[in-house]
């Protein structure tokens, strides 16, 4: 593949892996007779099981080359033998569980290294949940579900693998209420664009520079360009977050939308017509 | 009072009783030495206990004269001695429960009549919850929490009370994830301002043309006059909502809302200084 090809499928949790299985097509789509490794770094426990899930919906679409990257501490992301599961690999795939285990483990590390490389190689670099939030420069940990943003409130942030620069992405976004606390990202810093991301929905990230929507539920673009006022930087750190004027989009999939401009525009063929049907919920082991 | 003064109370629900009641405080000083009369319409059951928990709640405020009204029936709606209840009032205070409850009960009835009466001569209307819903000329009435807004979706939506104009009423609006749904009703007709209230938090609307914030929590503005791009209108109605260019404005206390030009302001002087500590959750009977 050309460097110009490389690819973020950035996924809002909750994909399909049992049916239509609509987003996970793409990633075995583009990963292609290529070898995609896909790594549960951001979990604990239940590790084997949720490779098997992935495993099974991956084969099942076609993909070959299927390997387990498997970290469980940070030490084994400096061994050769866990580098070398990389090794001509076109495609990496995140699994959901915790964001900081997989910042805490793989960044600054040999194992990042080798990922950032195939994704400069034009590779795709995949995530869902967890997997989705460590894709951006800074990441959000935790809080603020179901509420306003308050100035001093419970959201953490921490650095993310820095994938994708310029754009703060939240997922599970309307089932979790997160909508406040991306607001309270934005305010903090608008050259980050805020990307809320449903379940069972992702953004395809096309040369770093664009994406597109592809699943059941909606994409939310918060735009802080053209903020008037905010009361963020203020020092009483109860006051719940006052911000004017901020320019929002809602994508579907047949919405795609331009990063360098900040516009969307609705898109033609394949992947505006082929809408799948709202998923099921699933039983599955992530979060 | 002079008509000019008339007043509505919008509150997102589970507003302080007990303790510093701030915006229980402003439907009190609002009254003043005048007659409020607290509405349970809304509920079917406990209306008694809830009734007791606002007079409590007021008394200790300062108002004197308070008077329920109960209406468990749509034929009492008719009834002379349920209509004198109201008479000479200067506030109306309507609780949570059933917004349709209260449309379906006093709609089109001389309770009804005798309440825009009030209105009209620059009283004070106030409700909360399901009684803040009910404001508008269409209200929200069940559906959608948690969810993008999809075309054909479970969003129902029936004719409120009208009180004001060319804005949809959401409450527990961050609580419940009701941004989806907000957008949803916005998207359908861009002619009304999508205003999400947060619980423990108010907007107060002077003479129907703009409105300032009270309480804890955040006010959404949701502006739909710029957006360039809906399909909404679309014949397949599994599609999530998409939508383009839509301005908002998050709004806490001591922002104001100019309704006629549709613009935030901050604002100065009493209500922007005295900020109340978030609540403590409350054990009520109401929605």
């Amino acid at each position: 593949m050309e460097r110009s090809d490389r690819t973020l499928i950035i996924i809002g949790g909750k994909e399909d892996r049992a049916n239509n299985k609509v987003i996970l097509s793409e990633v075995a789509r583009r990963v292609g007779s290529g070898k995609l490794v896909v790594t549960t770094v951001a979990m604990t426990n239940g590790t084997d099981q949720l490779f098997e899930q992935y495993e099974k919906a991956f084969r099942a679409l076609g993909v070959k080359h299927l390997y387990n990257l498997e970290i469980s501490e940070r030490e084994q992301a400096t061994l050769p033998s866990k580098v070398k599961i990389l090794d001509d690999a076109t495609g990496v795939f995140f699994t959901g569980g915790d964001q900081l285990k997989i910042t805490s483990q793989i960044g600054d590390t040999p194992i990042f290294e080798r990922i950032r490389e195939i994704y400069d190689d034009g590779g795709v670099i995949a995530g869902t949940s967890a997997g989705a939030a460590v894709m951006s420069e800074t990441m959000l940990v935790e809080g603020g579900d179901e509420n306003s943003h308050v100035i001093g409130g419970s959201v953490r942030m921490a650095p993310g693998l820095g994938l994708i620069s310029g754009v703060i992405v939240d997922q599970h976004f309307m089932e979790r209420g997160r909508f406040g606390r991306l607001m309270g990202a934005v305010a903090q810093n608008p050259k980050n664009l805020g990307v809320g991301i449903d379940e069972q929905t992702a953004i395809v990230v096309e040369r770093g520079n664009g994406f597109y929507v592809l699943g059941s539920g909606g994409v939310y673009v918060i735009d802080g360009t053209q903020v008037t006022y905010s009361n963020i930087a203020e020092e009483d750190m109860r006051k719940t977050l006052s911000i004017y004027n901020v320019r929002m989009h809602m994508l579907s999939q047949g919405d795609r939308f331009d990063l360098l401009n900040r516009s969307p525009r609705q898109m033609k063929g394949r992947a505006a017509e082929k809408l799948p049907e709202k998923e099921e919920e699933q039983e599955t082991a992530t979060v």
